[in-house]
């Protein structure tokens, strides 16, 4: 998707401004939606945003940091599967301790239930996490954790996360909407450490 | 909400009607929207529908079933009550066999996805759920399963069951997506079970 803008003035590639973040970002979100997250290139994404890949590179780092950008995901894969490592004992609460951090924030929540909101509403972004959160929150976690059905599991602790965020911040339910911090992470800490603790 | 069409027609409550069926649910719509489920009657709607309140009576039965039919939800809150008494140690299977038996039934899951997509895009939906949820569906089922927070355990077992719905259908994500009937009610039985059981 190239985004033709004053094309008489622009006769190369365009030079880096505050226009082709937003360029490299949405040519990402259309390569995400379209190829999936494995087949996806930085390199390909830099094509269709007619630039140079080391400046996609430059803004965004790794395919990754690209797809977290593209979604406006304010989490970072790497640190869950971290929480999930040390003792299996703890496991829940620290993931319950870690995403209720992150709902404190309300930047970062509104983020994320944006997310929520446009993934199930659209296909092009349900198939775009369907595609990275399989080989890069999933299946790393599931390494941590192991067991039977571990893969199974891990998407049912974050079906739980999710479902909660939206019964807390979405649908405000009480009493799960005015639960204090500590009465949370107890509540999905124990959710969490059933369906991940081993 | 007054639908106005052809008045000059029309000099009276208009008689019942293929049409006047619509205009009882959206106006039901938007009193439980405005109101919340409790404060909404029946015969605010009847009056807001230009209708006779037996007419709505008719059509839909108790205040309830109106809800229910202009959520367009294909659950009966009581049913779920239901399976939630006799033996403690089944609870999370019967619900989750319930839970299944309705995806697979490829009419009532797109009516639930519906819901799922309006209520998080959509504050007057997220308020006609949260108004009605609690005392219709939360309390009861709490009273049923007892023990402390019962409550909130029980909306955590919502906020699964709804999550698992879109992981499995929405972002389709494996293995979740793929697993069988018995392999998933195993799992969210399981789940349900640690959270409702007592």
């Amino acid at each position: 998707m190239r985004i033709m803008t004053a094309p008489a003035k622009r006769p190369g590639r365009r030079p880096g401004s505050a226009d082709t973040r937003g360029a490299i970002l949405n040519a990402a979100r259309a390569e995400f939606a379209s190829r999936g997250y494995e087949k996806t290139t930085v390199r390909a994404v830099a094509r269709a945003a007619d630039v140079d890949a080391a400046l996609v590179h430059h803004y965004f780092g790794a395919k990754e940091k690209l797809f977290l950008a593209a979604l406006d995901f304010p989490v970072d894969p790497a640190t869950v599967v971290e929480l999930a490592a040390g003792d299996p004992a703890g496991v829940g609460e620290r993931l319950a301790r870690y995403v209720v951090a992150l709902w404190d924030l309300p930047e970062a929540r509104e983020r994320l239930l944006a997310v929520v909101r446009t993934v199930s509403s659209n296909e092009d972004m349900a198939a775009m996490v369907r595609g990275f959160a399989k080989p890069r929150l999933v299946a790393p976690l599931a390494a941590r954790i192991g067991g039977a059905n571990a893969e199974a599991r891990v998407e049912m602790a974050l079906a739980q996360i999710i479902g909660l965020a939206v019964a807390r911040y979405v649908i405000r339910v009480e009493p799960i909407a005015s639960l204090g911090t500590e009465e949370l992470v107890g509540l999905l800490g124990g959710a969490l450490q059933r369906l991940l603790g081993s």
